[in-house]
């Protein structure tokens, strides 16, 4: 079998954990398709925190307590930098990290495309999933906000960890996912896929930019595979992240069903078939699709792999 | 008055803190033409050794005892890089260090040239003298050798830290020094100087790539300054590094006369008009040179100020 899986990063991670358990236990392949939107470059470095928490997860090398990033990481380089007195400073960025970012930048600027150079990086860290990014073309998502008195476009990476998204925001603009095209395997991926799932990650701005590359979002509603997505609010709370204030930005209800109707019905123009929500949630409506409701806490690897034996279930290929 | 010294990295830094420290006390100002030849890009960075020596050590972070780059310097990057497989591996790329790399490659891709950037971050060092790239210009030193079995060109640093300049060595080639023109302020420096001193650098390595630039040799020789060199040989042994391996290569002898000599007499081509040596090679003829004999062992700050001393009173302008 083989299982596709529409993720962001620490919430996408940690999910991808599960699948790639319950896939071991079923001899399934995963092909994980990354949110590239929250990529930036800073001090020269093009870093990819998506890409990285996935890798870093997968590789067993992410720090648990902090949630993102390295375990056991250093600040000398991030130290040194505001000796310096080089911005942007309210940037983690690790000293293990940092190499991570120095190899990528050096093969993009060799000319390798974003999928290749994540593959390079992968053979350090066997994943045990296909760890594609959802494109090699420039997308990054950026924030209408008012910051400082003046209303502006941010990226995104500014408004989330600067300003923790604690500035009246406007919208979210995907800049460059027009002209972007899926990165090399993804539809390959998607148009083979037995079951695509779309993780539990923040639906506003780890999925929709995602969904916005060029053609992506129509060979997802086109395809064949069953698609079936998971909640990322339990009982009107996001798992994590700031997914309340993104989707109040969007004017759409924390809750549930109204995530999965923002996803809606590939039979209306949407993308879901299945949508998987937390035990607590049972009850919630969204038309057109299938829903479920199931334990959705990532509390282990166990009861992760659960949720994902549940959504193929709720797809109809378990 | 105004003095300026020619200078390498290591040795040349050293130097330096002894000119700064005899500059204030009779209220000069010093400006360091510093060498750019070994400077190199590793891991996407443009690292600049003998620059960040000078800056490092008059900014009082150097590590005095292992000789170079910063002092409590830590190595995360430099081994996570090597976890990744990526080359060169045998490269000292320390984490503070990488910190002032970064800061430099982003202004130079952002467009300012190296003469400004140096700048930049001496700003943070506050050196207390200027200091200035011999060059804007992409000038670096390779050496031709066999390596492996194989007569090649390898960059400078290849040939020092790789191989510790331990293969059959045939020439140093100065890649670019013909297109290369002075970095802005250095002709000013040298036509407005009242005294250019050589320090006690790699006359092959350091020295030399200086004077390849275009046309500075020429304004050193056609300065109205005095020039007066100090010998980096004493008693037939190179003062540190490998000027014993720079000279045997270039059929030179390692003596303080036949540096002299290499450096030659202002009236016959060459750009001395005094050579001082240590007291043990008192006696060291170079034609058209004066040459004095006086102690030439840096042992601290102040042995080091009074052979600035004697270096100017050689020249005629204590």
């Amino acid at each position: 079998m083989r299982i596709v899986v529409l993720s962001g990063g620490i919430g996408g991670a940690k999910f991808l954990v599960g699948v790639r358990a319950h896939a071991k236990a079923i001899g399934a392949e995963v092909t994980a398709v990354v949110n590239v939107g929250d990529d930036v470059r800073m001090h020269g470095l093009q870093i990819c925190p998506d890409l990285d928490s996935v890798m870093y997860t997968l590789g067993g090398a992410h720090d648990r307590e902090r949630g993102w990033g390295r375990v056991g990481e250093t600040w000398v380089v991030k130290e040194e930098l505001a000796a310096y007195g080089a911005e942007p400073s309210w940037f983690g960025l690790g000293d293990k990290d940092t190499a991570t970012h120095l190899v990528r930048t050096q093969m993009l600027t060799a000319g390798y495309p974003l999928s290749q150079v994540t593959a390079a990086l992968c053979d350090r860290w066997q994943p045990g999933v296909t760890i594609l990014p959802a494109t090699d073309d420039r997308l990054e998502t950026h924030v209408v906000a008012d910051v400082e008195g003046e209303r502006k476009a941010i990226h995104f990476q500014e408004w989330w960890v600067r300003y923790r998204g604690d500035v009246p925001t406007h919208r979210f603009v995907f800049v460059g996912a027009e002209a972007a095209k899926p990165a090399p395997g993804v539809l390959d991926a998607l148009a083979t896929a037995d079951v695509v799932l779309i993780a539990p990650s923040n639906p506003v701005v780890s999925i929709a930019p995602i969904l916005a590359v060029g053609g992506l979002r129509e060979a997802l509603a086109g395809g064949k595979a069953p698609v079936v997505g998971l909640s990322p609010i339990i009982g009107d709370s996001p798992l994590r992240g700031m997914a309340d204030k993104c989707l109040a930005t969007i004017d759409v209800e924390v809750s549930a069903a109204a995530v999965g109707r923002l996803y809606g019905a590939r039979a209306n123009g949407g993308v879901l078939d299945g949508w998987l929500v937390d035990s607590s949630d049972a009850g919630a409506e969204v038309p057109g699709v299938t829903t479920r409701a199931v334990p959705l806490w990532m509390s282990s690897e166990e009861t992760t792999a659960q949720m994902v034996a549940d959504a193929l279930a709720l797809a109809g290929v378990a």
